[in-house]
């Protein structure tokens, strides 16, 4: 059966990968899936026929026969239920690799999108600048125990899973902040995840599109 | 094999059932599990006994037998996958059941808690006043797209699920603000889930526990 998913036409980060199709790509290339990409305008998002996919006006979505999937952590557990590569094998092991899941998307990653609102959606206001310090010290306290629990090992609880697909994704976001390389540990741990080869297919696709349509892409480019 | 969660001793909340083992403690009460409760104080917290359990330092934790979970969305999914009454049986509606957990979590909760930290963490700054009516509409947008959805329908998707478990949870803690009152369709489906039997006796139990402790119940008291 055809995966389809929908990814922006014109990715805000201008290809870095931050957009939620990589995590979904990445989880597909682990598993090796094919999969169709449509790609969506801005415009198109919240129309009607894209909010009958994905209610909230984003992306990705993931249509699958008659399946019809949004929220990209519940894209990556359908694909790691459904596939071998990105749960173990043990009932007990299993929940904890879906523990860290929910753990990427609902502890480590909402002070990171605190960053993106205040740089975006309030850049303009007159407490933007005050408050960073304030919001980039919220990532520290989070990372700092994310380290901690990490210690020296390569992933979150013994083999890659998709816990580590959605953390290490997460973590990324963090990169041009320059507060992931105050936590070596958790750098090094980033590295890993980007050094797989199903995330370097899942970047490379992602950049291929955004190549196609935008100025060349710039590492350092324009802030996340 | 006994289940046991962790909440806290002294509720930030003073009882509402806002902190999150109200939602575990639903989950449970759904699936007719009995359950024990550690007690927590905040110094506790962040000690290391505590921190094995839970790394972030919070609460609610799980213990059943040899298995240790965090993380309120990895425990509900946890329960509902190992007794029925959460997850529909069909493939595709478990998904979207499924689906609708990492929505409450993922997309719906975060513009929420920002009004939390706005009042808590940053309720003393110049800009706290002036930035609240931005928080309050970045709610709105949301609630906006939640609403359309669900429409008429009394749950998201069919019977009730855990998706909508979690997605009252999350509304319920808009109530002290008001805002859940202009949308009367999600005012109503969040009472639908309020008046459910096991909705009630998990309210009971964490209020228990909270009214031996403190002073009476204020419903309209401290802010969220």
């Amino acid at each position: 059966m055809t995966i389809t998913i929908t990814a922006f036409e014109r990715p805000p980060d201008g290809g870095k990968g931050l957009a939620r199709d990589t995590r979904v790509r990445w989880a597909l290339e682990e598993v090796g899936q094919a999969y169709e990409v449509r790609l969506v305008s801005f415009h198109a998002l919240t129309e009607p026929a894209h909010l009958r996919l994905h209610p909230f006006g984003q992306i990705p979505s993931y249509e699958e026969g008659d399946l019809v999937l949004f929220e990209s952590g519940a894209i990556v557990l359908h694909i790691a239920e459904r596939h071998a590569g990105l749960l173990p094998k043990g009932a007990d092991a299993r929940a904890r690799a879906i523990m860290w899941m929910f753990a990427a998307l609902n502890t480590v990653e909402p002070p990171i999108l605190e960053l993106v609102t205040a740089k975006f959606l309030e850049g303009d206001k007159p407490w933007s600048e005050a408050r960073l310090p304030l919001i980039r010290d919220r990532i520290r306290h989070r990372l700092g125990q994310l380290s901690a629990r990490l210690g020296d090992a390569d992933w979150l609880d013994g083999a890659f899973s998709a816990g580590d697909l959605l953390m290490v994704s997460v973590l990324l976001r963090l990169r041009s902040s320059g507060i992931l390389d105050e936590f070596p540990n958790l750098a090094a741990y980033v590295a890993r995840g980007e050094a797989r080869p199903a995330y370097k297919r899942a970047f490379s696709a992602q950049l291929a599109i955004n190549a196609g349509r935008f100025p060349p892409y710039q590492p350092e480019g324009a802030a996340q």
